[in-house]
């Protein structure tokens, strides 16, 4: 989806995405990419198998050059969370244990609430295959879990850190469910405007005959009135409505007989 | 990340995801892992640049058979969508309009809501490189965009089925929300029929010579659709409104001269 803004600010900052042992420099490059989509720039890759740099993930990476240029390869775990405060492990489901399980909802806002403390917190992802094992799992405070469906789990790397990377960025909104994408519904148009589109069709009903008796006429203009209050049409969208009935009104079908002489439609 | 468990039940339905006019089988595979992920199993693809079947969707797809094999393919993004009550057109950016715009956990809780009681729904996606066209999104009933960095917003294809597919299960889990839209006011017609009323209307004001240039047509076009769109009318409406153009159409004002020529009212 095209939508890239170069004069706009880049988001950066928020928590360490932390991959042990990546196989695949693609999916080091998606993960940079989906990093780069929700504001995250601070990647450390623990053992990449093919070494770094790696020009495919370089690729992979669709520009998200900052993320690619900054990651950090370290050569143990360890190392690459000792100076981070609060550490999330990432599995595909809850294990035994004594650690929490989030969702991602509740640890994006968990890490927002630690990084605005100023902590500094990191997202540890496992290999392809075979996700982190146990002992790594230990070294983190907490576990997130995804809601995926039982019978088929299989997020890979990249798209387990686009969510979570996703939900960071959620969290940091103020009003995650609407405010940031704050678009007024319509606005209806004060009732007389309605009532000048009622009074426009129905005149010009009437003038073509369409209301067989007084009776049927109650009842049809209760229902189209009906029809044209409930989606509390904007005073724009009644100038279009009445910018239509009117041509039909007024013009006929060029160079035709009418319709109504011709009887040639139904 | 492994966790797949094949003894449980795979969880389908769902809003449909509609891929318009994507270009590599790549993405349509890695577009059914996405939906597999998250309990989606309705696909449907809108002039593939590739052809269909494709082996690299395939092969991406990752054992996402059951989304790969039911996949249908149509040649217009109106075929797509006609069976439809409910449609989100996804964009990079809000864009201008009438249309509401959701981020994609009130979009997630919508279409939840909608499918509950009983709608057809579905979620659009664009090609790789430009998106919907503007008068696809006009097919759409609200937009829904994402929450992106705005100096890093390539989300892809795929990237943005998963964050949609994500919303919907996660719209499940829980239902504090499911009362709100238990229960549509009105039940939107499928989309053939807005079409019809469309093709209606169009055709009339062709006709009349509405439309000065092609330019202007295609403004007026998209202009209509989303005023029409917008409420969401149920088939009963819009046999009302059709009638409505139909009499203005086909039916002169009886003993009068056309208000064309008489020039009397504005």
């Amino acid at each position: 989806m095209a939508g890239t803004d170069r004069n706009r600010e880049l988001i950066t900052g928020g928590p360490a995405i932390i991959l042990v042992e990546p196989q695949l420099g693609e999916n080091i490059g998606m993960v940079a990419r989906a990093m780069a989509n929700f504001g995250l720039s601070n990647l450390r890759i623990v053992n990449p198998r093919d070494g770094w740099p790696n020009d495919k993930a370089v690729s992979a990476a669709a520009k998200a050059d900052h993320v690619i240029s900054g990651a950090v390869v370290y050569e143990t775990l360890e190392a690459a969370v000792a100076d981070l405060n609060f550490v999330y492990a990432t599995t595909a489901r809850p294990r035994d244990g004594h650690k929490p399980v989030r969702g991602p909802v509740a640890a994006g806002e968990i890490l927002r609430g630690r990084e605005s403390a100023g902590e500094r917190t990191g997202i540890l992802f496992g290999r392809e295959r075979i996700g982190l094992r146990n002992w790594e799992v230990g070294l983190a405070d907490e576990i997130v879990t995804f809601p995926v469906n039982p019978a088929y789990a299989s997020l890979n790397i990249a798209q387990a850190v686009l969510l979570m990377s996703y939900e960071w960025m959620k969290s940091g909104l103020s009003h995650p469910h609407e405010t940031a994408f704050a678009k007024a519904e319509v606005e209806p148009a004060e009732k007389a405007d309605l009532h000048g589109l009622f009074a426009q069709i129905e005149e010009g009903l009437d003038a073509r005959g369409y209301f067989r008796s007084e009776t049927k006429r109650m009842k049809a203009v209760d229902n189209l009135r009906a029809v044209l209050t409930r989606p509390g049409f904007s005073t724009d969208e009644i100038a279009v409505l009445r910018g239509l009935f009117a041509s039909f009104d007024k013009f006929s079908r060029s160079g035709q007989r009418k319709a109504a002489e011709a009887g040639d439609e139904e």
